[in-house]
């Protein structure tokens, strides 16, 4: 179940030729109402792709009635010509669907730099239109694959309405945000300000805190859309509850799948003095190449560990820094605490808890190991 | 021609069984005098090691009359037990030379987080304080690799005086530093002031603007010792251009034996508003795994310098961005310009340049590729 799960949305997935393998590579989402209250948050990157720069104006509003997303290139950096693609994607799915082009949101993902061909994809935005149904969500999360293994889609119930999400992304996975695609649904009938709070405390501690490997992407985008259909008006807390939920699922699933990983990795930072200490600490460690080869290589490396806390500006004492891996503490005081082979990390969950022993604060951040068949896949191929 | 290249200096380097293989790995440098004037920087990282610890407080008075340097172990993260290891070693070395423990600078450089053998350490400072000779700086800079694949030697001759260097550094190389051990001598006749003003212009655009893999290092420590021996007192600003020279060259050892690189990168910004703009570019850049794995791959993908560009505050406009590769201009304003397929990147050296259009400062980083004998490397050895 998915996108397509809460009452009042229909979807559809086609393949467009866009992608050279043939596999599904366009896809839409519509919202039937009767509400069109949609949030959503975007890449912070400040060179982002021509449907990024599109859909920040379709969500002036916080109103949306659809969203047609393709894999099979990124739109962007493609200048004016790539503005006017993903302008006309919109104005055509409006068109077939009776609104107007400022309520479709537009994502594209693939290849950076060149441009989307435009008669392919318009042929595929046609045919996605004729393939709605409610039944759709699944042919949707394939169409939007890149180097994903395999379709992402969640679905949790709530008291009388339902969420639904897909994904997509396996690299750039960055803070702020990895290089993802996130389409959110819901039946619940809420208002813009209240869907807009909730998206924004949903990502800040799911999407926002997923580090794959360290790169910020370019076209960005999770976007919620809200069709009111049950006619359920849930309490704000409750939802953004289980809307964090939803988007947690969909960010575990993505570090899953991140490009060439053999281990996720859980970097816990405790007692921190504040909650943005707790996170710069955890992000320097998530992006240390050092200590991410060290976790490929099953190797609890704290050093590395404590050379990358020792990067930020956080409040703590290099000499009461304590580290666990998985639980044992191999770092007491800035230095050896229990021998380091009582640690195991031939399994894929790798927790790391870093205490600062400044405070009550704490965050988690999440990132993959640095591979081989990371370095093979981002070398081998252009994305 | 190395450290002992200028008059006054005296080195050595033994096999004190730190290091498995049995290679060479106590290093000593004596200043003979007259002068004693000396200059250090050191690592910016808060997790400071032992080594680091002690030979901030020898700087104090900007005075060393020696530095004793192993490799073999890092001494960092060792605790109490660790400091009184480093600072017996410099005991030793000031008793059998007759000067004061306060007056020897220590480094270590080796694996983090594990006791250094205090016995073997002090054995081999034994041998290398009988070994010392006007001609052991090359037996010195062999005994401070770690996982270099060639010692980092130069010299330079200036009006009546010469500097001589000797570096080490293969990984953790990164800004305010990499992980690295300089010392450089001279025995031109300069004031402390001088000196240190002199060391920190040269580190400033050179040693500093290395990053290769992002990594902080907790040893790092670039020394300048002058003996005064040959009586000429240049001018400051020749004294700065020379040992700057000395810098860049021992830098580019550095960078050119980096670990598992396949490529050097200079990576070029120019026109932007501000020096400060030019680096933080920079060094996005230079830390952008997926830019670094495309140069491995020989693939000139400046979309992924785009999306690192964008990830600052730097002052610019992303659709007015050029981007070359070996002076090939195939990105400009912000989309496609020359064909990609003019680059060539079959060479070891790359050159990438970015034009902010923003203002008229510049600034160039070095860095390498990310490959998989990097990660290899880094995964299958503890460092």
């Amino acid at each position: 179940m998915t996108v397509t799960a809460p009452q009042g949305f229909r979807a559809s997935g086609v393949a467009a030729g866009l992608k050279p393998s043939g596999k599904p590579d366009v896809a839409l989402v519509v919202n039937d109402g009767p509400s069109d209250v949609a949030a959503a948050v975007f890449t912070t990157n400040r060179c982002k792709a021509n449907p990024v720069l599109w859909s920040e104006q379709v969500m002036a509003d916080r109103r949306a009635k659809a969203v047609v997303l393709n894999s099979g290139g990124a739109n962007c950096y493609t200048g004016p010509t790539g503005f006017q693609t993903t302008h006309a994607s919109a104005e055509l799915v409006a068109q077939r669907l009776g609104f107007g082009a400022i309520d479709v949101v537009v994502c594209s993902t693939g290849l950076i730099g060149e441009e989307l061909d435009r008669d392919k994809l318009t042929a595929g935005i046609e045919k996605a239109v004729t393939e709605l149904s409610t039944r759709g969500g699944a042919a949707a999360a394939e169409a939007i694959m890149t180097t994903d293994t395999r379709s992402k889609q969640t679905v949790r119930e709530g008291d009388g309405y339902t969420i639904g999400g897909m994904a997509k992304g396996a690299g750039m996975l960055a803070p702020a945000l990895a290089t993802m695609l996130v389409v959110v649904t819901t039946d619940a009938a809420i208002d813009s300000e209240t869907a807009d709070r909730a998206l924004r405390a949903a990502t800040r501690v799911t999407f926002d805190r997923l580090d794959s490997d360290g790169c910020m992407s370019t076209n960005d985008t999770v976007l919620l859309m809200c069709s009111g259909a049950s006619g359920k008006t849930p309490d704000a807390d409750e939802f953004t509850a289980l809307l964090t939920e939803v988007c947690h699922d969909l960010a575990q699933q993505l570090l899953g799948d991140a490009e060439g990983s053999e281990h996720d990795i859980a970097i816990q930072v405790v007692n921190a003095a504040t909650e943005d200490d707790a996170l710069a600490v955890g992000r320097a460690i998530a992006r240390s190449n050092l200590f991410k080869t060290a976790v490929y290589g099953k190797d609890p490396n704290w050093g590395r560990i404590l050379a990358a806390v020792g990067t930020t500006e956080a409040a703590f004492e290099p000499s009461e820094l304590d580290v666990a891996f998985n639980g044992v503490w191999i770092c007491r005081g800035g230095a050896p605490g229990e021998p380091r082979d009582a640690v195991d990390l031939s399994g894929r969950e790798v927790t790391v808890t870093v205490d600062l022993k400044a405070g009550q604060q704490s965050a988690t951040i999440w990132t993959n190991d640095l591979t081989k068949a990371y370095v093979h896949e981002n070398s081998a191929y252009s994305t």
